[in-house]
């Protein structure tokens, strides 16, 4: 079964609605009188992270794309369960995992550990408090709002290539990324929609007008970028940047420091536009799982 | 790195006081006004399920193995994350997991999906609300209390005999076990200490009153087995069967069936006394991690 043809099934199974988690989402769950944003990854050995990363900083990255996912939720973090394969290289994984906690302040709670040969799997589940309710979505982008960008794309890239090609460019945006927890729950009230940028700029965008129903009009010359400029139109379509990408109307008092990218138009042609020009992606636009 | 001493290592990382979780144990932690009980298992191809279970089984089980821990907590189910490899029978594991989500009215919130050689991984995360607080926990086991047993032990192991040796016997308790929600729920007010039987019912006991610091004194012809009775002493060490092991005042009126096994004494020369005997365990006493 195709990887698309399996979640299409699965979500048939969860008619719940907080199985948006399903579409590489997070879920997002009233329990009592609070609410709760949950987000499970998975890295493979050999799919997920070049060789020349080291264990401690895969470690790192599984839970910094967790947070990254809470941050897009305007949630705090209250625990990560891991799952863990064991193999070559543990004490490394421990170290990654032990400044990443302590550098996000986020305790790990429990998980399973398991033996076995072949590709290891790393899984991590992070369960999140709302602070801003209701939280925000993909879906609520409205014509006439602005696109704005907390954070840059590009740097991931650059950090790629310097660890697999050589190079004095800055590995860390690629080897450990940081999430962008702090903003994202400041601005989690001012927004109409919100995602982090995981994929790539271009493809998430897409995704983003597909839910809200609309179309996304990016400026690619207002993106900011951590790159040089002759790699602009490969720093919007990188992943791994962990930028969040959101919509608020143009004249809202931001708490955070972002760009404004574009703005959001009726749907049109297709669901994005770079540079007045319609995509037709999604294919191209970005990392596709 | 042994498994031991992962788990070791990932102890002094996880100060947190939830982070029993990493013990075999469910996480308890307060998030606002509610309390969540949350667990994550990991089952492995080659490892976790013989070649005769098929996949619709594994994903009911990875289902309810969680639920059970969820039930020992007396916790309601809120929902539950799936990491899933792709591979053969992606249909027949789909089929399972709806069998069992539908059957324990749990909704499927998200989770990731992974490609890839090898064997393959599947983990859940389950997700509970807690119906009674504090949770029950291992530890609380104290002299004078009768330990109970509600549910019992033996057919998971008569029906992996059938399976795998064939034979006429009720494959069932192995291969699609139930969870003790109910019951948990309505015990947890009344039990000084509780713990799903998941490895072997003294193993298990082992643990409790290990982490209760008192001896726990089991007569095994009180032990209610779903076996024939030249089997009971396996009974005894065979895991899977999800039964749940609690302690209560003698005189307590239990809103759930359960038999009375034994009773707890201070801390003796070990951990179990089974028949008036020391047992040296846990070596032998059931199945080890």
């Amino acid at each position: 079964m195709t990887e698309a043809d399996f979640i299409a099934a699965l979500r048939t199974l969860a008619p719940h609605p907080a199985a948006r988690g399903l579409a590489d989402d997070a879920a997002v769950i009233e329990i009592g009188s609070e609410t709760l944003v949950l987000t499970k990854d998975m890295m493979v050995e050999g799919v997920h992270w070049p060789r020349e990363q080291s264990l401690a900083d895969v470690a790192w990255k599984l839970v910094a794309v967790n947070l990254s996912d809470l941050a897009a939720k305007g949630a705090k973090p209250v625990g990560v369960m891991l799952g863990y394969s064991l193999g070559a290289d543990d004490a490394a994984f421990l170290d990654g995992l032990k400044a990443a906690l302590e550098t996000f302040h986020v305790p790990l709670l429990g998980g399973d550990t398991i033996s076995g040969d072949g590709r290891r799997t790393f899984s991590l589940t992070a369960i999140g408090h709302a602070t801003d309710t209701p939280v925000p979505s993909r879906s609520g982008a409205r014509e006439g709002d602005g696109i704005f960008l907390c954070g840059s794309v590009g740097g991931a890239m650059m950090g790629f290539e310097a660890l697999t090609q050589g190079g004095t460019g800055d590995r860390t945006p690629f080897i450990r990324p940081t999430p962008l927890l702090s903003q994202g729950r400041a601005l989690a009230p001012c927004v109409t929609a919100m995602m982090d940028v995981s994929d790539g700029l271009l493809v998430d965008a897409w995704r983003m007008a597909e839910a809200s129903g609309a179309t996304l009009a990016i400026n690619s010359a207002s993106v900011p970028i951590a790159a040089p400029e002759d790699r602009r139109q490969d720093a919007l379509r990188w992943g791994d940047d962990y930028a969040l990408l959101f919509t608020a109307p143009v004249d809202t008092a931001l708490p955070a420091d972002a760009a404004l990218i574009g703005m959001v138009e009726p749907r049109g042609k297709t669901s994005l536009l770079l540079d007045r020009e319609w995509l037709s992606g999604p294919a191209g636009l970005g990392y596709q799982h």
